[in-house]
């Protein structure tokens, strides 16, 4: 059974879009996934097909009907029984790769796109709506999060990325980002690849790599860093100072 | 002059693809801003169109060669000249409203979009790339992020939201999460809208929200209340019903 996408989108002409592509495409056409857009204005319940109304107790822009959100989550739940919804807001838990690994390995997603002011709050509980961050940015709506967030999850199905890539030694995966790559030439407008990734020798290059790859976490991410430090059950040797607890 | 896009990729077939449609889409043929993606291969230097190159000192995947990406850029800044370069990696500095906003209000942005392992580290310094992160997950290339980031930048160009929603009362532009909607019906499947939002009360309505923006951002996004408290220059918790109200 392959992964299955389920998008409820006011926009289904944007899907598969980039995702019908390259990799993911290939992946598509291959049956590694499928997708299907489903039209939330489908669901409305009225003939002007209104999906949206204005907002109880006043202000700018439009919120979408909880009424027709539930209808077309109900819709999608019965194409794709097993999958958890998604839906991508700015107050959601930061998605990352941990979530992303859990979702490819599962029977898939419908994912619920946003637009406008956003939603009737009382959909999340009332329908059982996982609600993910892809960073404190604002969006015209969830579509263009979904595409990335659908894209994370296809090229880590089986067969997706060949044995050429690896889904292994990357960033996240093992709590870390990942260390820096060259390649030829050796020498470029006077900036030369690292002496050590020259010189063959495998154990000096992995522990150059390993060393690159825990530099950097710690210099430029001191969140992931000290979570990597709790991981494995020891103070992260770069957290020395500034512990307060949640900073990014 | 309007806001300019330059996608630097390896599938400008992606572009503008769900930026063509909807609110994106009308403002591109308003001429509210313009995009143009360049294919990265055709500044590969030999007749094979090589793009990549095996990582030095060993590993899986293939890396894009510096000296391609940078005449690619280079073809870029004469196209784009007083435009950012931005590229989309695990380890940049995470993406956020405030420089969205910042990218918004510039001449444009040129987004380079990588593939395969990654880039020739020497591409950064070389060319002077700012690194962002669109949060802690891998995507096959850089493009879904593109999109993304493009989606927020468009959104908030002059004339694009038109009057009837708004960039200021929405998530992160006071470094607050927003507060909850509702919406007609006033009860669904016995959830009810909160009594005060029905009481025509403006003064009673906005001090809601203005709670609930702070109590959800201080249970689910410790890490932007402490933030917000910082900017106040004053103790986040407990420092909350007194300050000047700025987004609600």
């Amino acid at each position: 059974m392959s992964f299955k996408a389920t998008v409820l989108t006011l926009y289904p002409e944007m899907f598969p879009g980039p995702l019908g592509i390259s990799l993911a495409g290939r992946a598509l056409e291959a049956g590694a996934w499928s997708m299907e857009a489903v039209q939330i204005r489908d669901f409305a319940a009225d003939k002007h097909r209104t999906v949206d109304d204005t907002p109880a107790g006043g202000g700018a822009g439009m919120v979408l009907k909880v009424d027709v959100l539930a209808a077309a989550i109900d819709h999608a739940r019965g194409l794709n029984p097993d999958a958890p919804v998604l839906t991508m807001t700015p107050r959601g838990r930061p998605l990352d790769q941990a979530r992303v690994r859990e979702l490819a390995s599962g029977p898939g997603a419908i994912v619920l796109c946003g637009r406008f002011e956003g939603f009737d709050e009382r959909i999340f509980e009332g329908r059982d709506v996982e609600e993910v961050s892809v960073g404190d940015i604002v969006l015209s709506g969830g579509e263009p999060a979904a595409l990335m967030l659908l894209d994370a999850c296809i090229r880590l199905l089986p067969g997706v990325m060949g044995a050429a890539s690896s889904g292994v030694e990357e960033s996240f995966e093992n709590g870390l980002l990942e260390y820096p790559h060259f390649t030829r030439p050796a020498i470029w407008e006077g900036r030369t690849i690292p002496e050590v990734l020259r010189s063959g020798d495998h154990a000096k290059i992995a522990a150059w790599r390993k060393r690159r790859s825990e530099d950097d976490t710690r210099l430029r991410r001191p969140d992931l860093w000290e979570r990597h430090g709790d991981v494995r059950g020891q103070p992260a040797s770069g957290a020395r100072h500034d512990d307060e607890g949640t900073g990014t």
